[in-house]
């Protein structure tokens, strides 16, 4: 497959910080401060002219007075800066670029003037670029946090892109409190430069991640993101929450079209083709990366469903068959293995039911 | 509205328990020491003529030898046992019997007619039944806590019957995870005397109940409960969350046939008719009652979102739009009052994205 290596964003050997900063309540600061404390493993370079050292590490006037190349550059500062700055990137060299200066194309047709102008400087000089208007990225591999908010995601085999900050970063804290591990996050933005398909594809082939996740907003007409998720698809779970699939969702307009509807039904019909796993809430995102972090991938529709309480195995079978798959009838070989563990009055049919018994010796002889 | 009085059920002045065990493995003493050690407010007499004293309670080697007339009285000694011992109730004057011991209609033929002779007693000297085949009862007021499993739930509003006592069990728990409690809980077993619809118009009466919650599989042809149901959803929400909704849901069969498709639509049908409110998940049931817990029932459609996230109100109203619901613009009233509490750059539109603002104070002056 065709992709954008992003082996320099994800896991760079050394990171820039321009904007960094000496004040707490800003981004520069804040930022700075989490790659710090959690141990991003290599090099961190504050770009401040006024400032000897921020949080003890050595502060440089400028990208060029750092003394090595630099992989990495973290951008906060104000957006009509950013445009400079991305040229100062490209004469030391830099490989990626995480904008995390917001008031580009989100704010109207100025915006999104400086934005394509940024971009079309990055791309200029081979920087890959993150956002404008992102919350940041995380690596596992590389201890690298560099994210807004002070999130400590575990070390797992889920990597996600998410067009919304807020909503990613809650899969992050969502996935600490089900135990449930991250390997690659990114905010991704505005888009203006790498997008969705980006990612999925850099995902796709990184044998650390075993599942990808996606919220998505907006779709361009013209993405790529389905033909690379056909791909895709066949090697690794892809579950994707698409937020904005009403009118409403996308803008504060309350009207409702029959256009938008239709559209909305073709979208999801594009997942399904594609064989994009598509969740219907934020929950179910986590919940189903979970399941498939801990299950390989089924080889068919057949599920024997095993159960201690009557009730569950009843809610499993209707969400089983509702979903399409079939609960069949156990072997009697199957039901002579069971009648040596269980006691003579477990259901004998699929759901299993094992009734009242309560330790856990029999459930692990069942399974 | 007719209904049959559970007050002596929920709320009894003393509890007898017939099968009254010391040993720890037995139902006869788990039940009982959740009794006591929760604090039931009022006399707990354990019935055993072979022991003095259970967990330093003085035993009565029968009902007739309790010094005072029973209001509820707990079994849980072998089924062929239940019949002799409802005519001891009888005779003892005793108001309502939760029958603990399983072995009935949900066994077969043998166990259909052994149901229907301990039901038609208990009938017969008008004493309320629960179950046979329950895991018990729960009451705030009292601190009754005559259940299998070891839960002490938050009081709260919340009142629930279900036919699953795990799925039952279940939602108590998580109350307690999400800090929501309950009023009263029945785990209604194979509902043999008192019914779902039973509960139901009781807990519409209840004043310290708000919302009414149940958990359904089987419903009788000629079951009153969408008559029932009618008329208690003008008062308080009724959720519903109804297993075996699929062939495959009742039984171990995966096979499904048309006409349960249809009849599966039709009890939807119905249950929208009748005003309940169906959650497609045992979590949603929850967090519905939560959310009718916390909030009045809206006066109309019309909802106003604020957050301080944008992906988060597209999420809402999506959510609100596939619901039927409307998002309206905001009156400039409304606009220009929070333009005084909110920075220039919210959006201005609904949903109100209070965008980077941290604290909560403009978030309590916006609501």
């Amino acid at each position: 497959m065709n992709y954008r290596n992003l082996d320099r964003l994800f896991n760079p050997k050394n990171i820039a910080m321009i904007g960094a900063s000496a004040t707490p309540v800003k981004w520069g600061f804040i930022v700075l401060l989490n790659i710090l404390k959690e141990g991003f493993k290599g090099p961190v370079y504050p770009v401040n002219p006024k400032l000897k050292t921020i949080l003890g590490v050595t502060c440089y006037p400028s990208l060029e007075a750092i003394p090595e190349p630099v992989d990495l550059v973290i951008i906060t500062t104000p957006a009509p800066t950013v445009s400079a700055l991305i040229d100062e990137c490209g004469r030391k060299g830099v490989a990626s670029l995480v904008v995390i200066t917001s008031g580009f194309s989100e704010t109207g047709p100025d915006g999104t003037r400086m934005e394509q102008e940024i971009v079309a400087k990055a791309r200029g000089y081979g920087i890959h670029l993150v956002g404008p208007n992102t919350m940041g990225i995380f690596s596992a591999k590389s201890n690298l946090h560099a994210l807004m908010p002070p999130v400590v995601p575990l070390h797992g085999g889920l990597s996600m892109f998410s067009q919304s900050g807020n909503v990613g970063v809650q899969m992050l804290y969502w996935g600490n409190n089900k135990g449930i591990g991250f390997n690659k996050f990114v905010s991704s933005g505005n888009e203006g430069d790498l997008k969705g398909e980006d990612y999925l594809s850099y995902f796709a082939e990184d044998k650390d991640t075993k599942v990808i996740l996606a919220y998505l907003e907006g779709l361009d007409p013209d993405s790529k993101l389905y033909q690379v998720a056909r791909k895709v698809c066949r090697k690794k779970p892809v579950l994707i929450f698409k937020g904005g699939r009403t009118k409403t969702g996308g803008k504060a307009a309350a009207s409702h079209s029959g256009a938008m509807a239709v559209s909305s039904r073709v979208l999801r019909a594009a997942f399904r083709q594609a064989g994009i796993i598509e969740l219907e809430n934020s929950q179910g995102l986590i919940d189903c990366a979970k399941a498939f972090s801990a299950s390989p991938i089924p080889k068919g529709n057949r599920v024997a469903i095993l159960t201690r309480g009557g009730g569950w195995g009843v809610i499993t079978a209707d969400s089983c068959e509702e979903n399409g798959l079939i609960v069949p009838k156990l072997s009697d070989t199957i039901i002579e293995r069971m009648n040596k563990i269980l006691p003579p009055y477990w259901s004998h049919g699929n759901p299993v039911d094992m009734a009242a018994v309560i330790t856990s010796e029999p459930y692990l002889q069942c399974m």
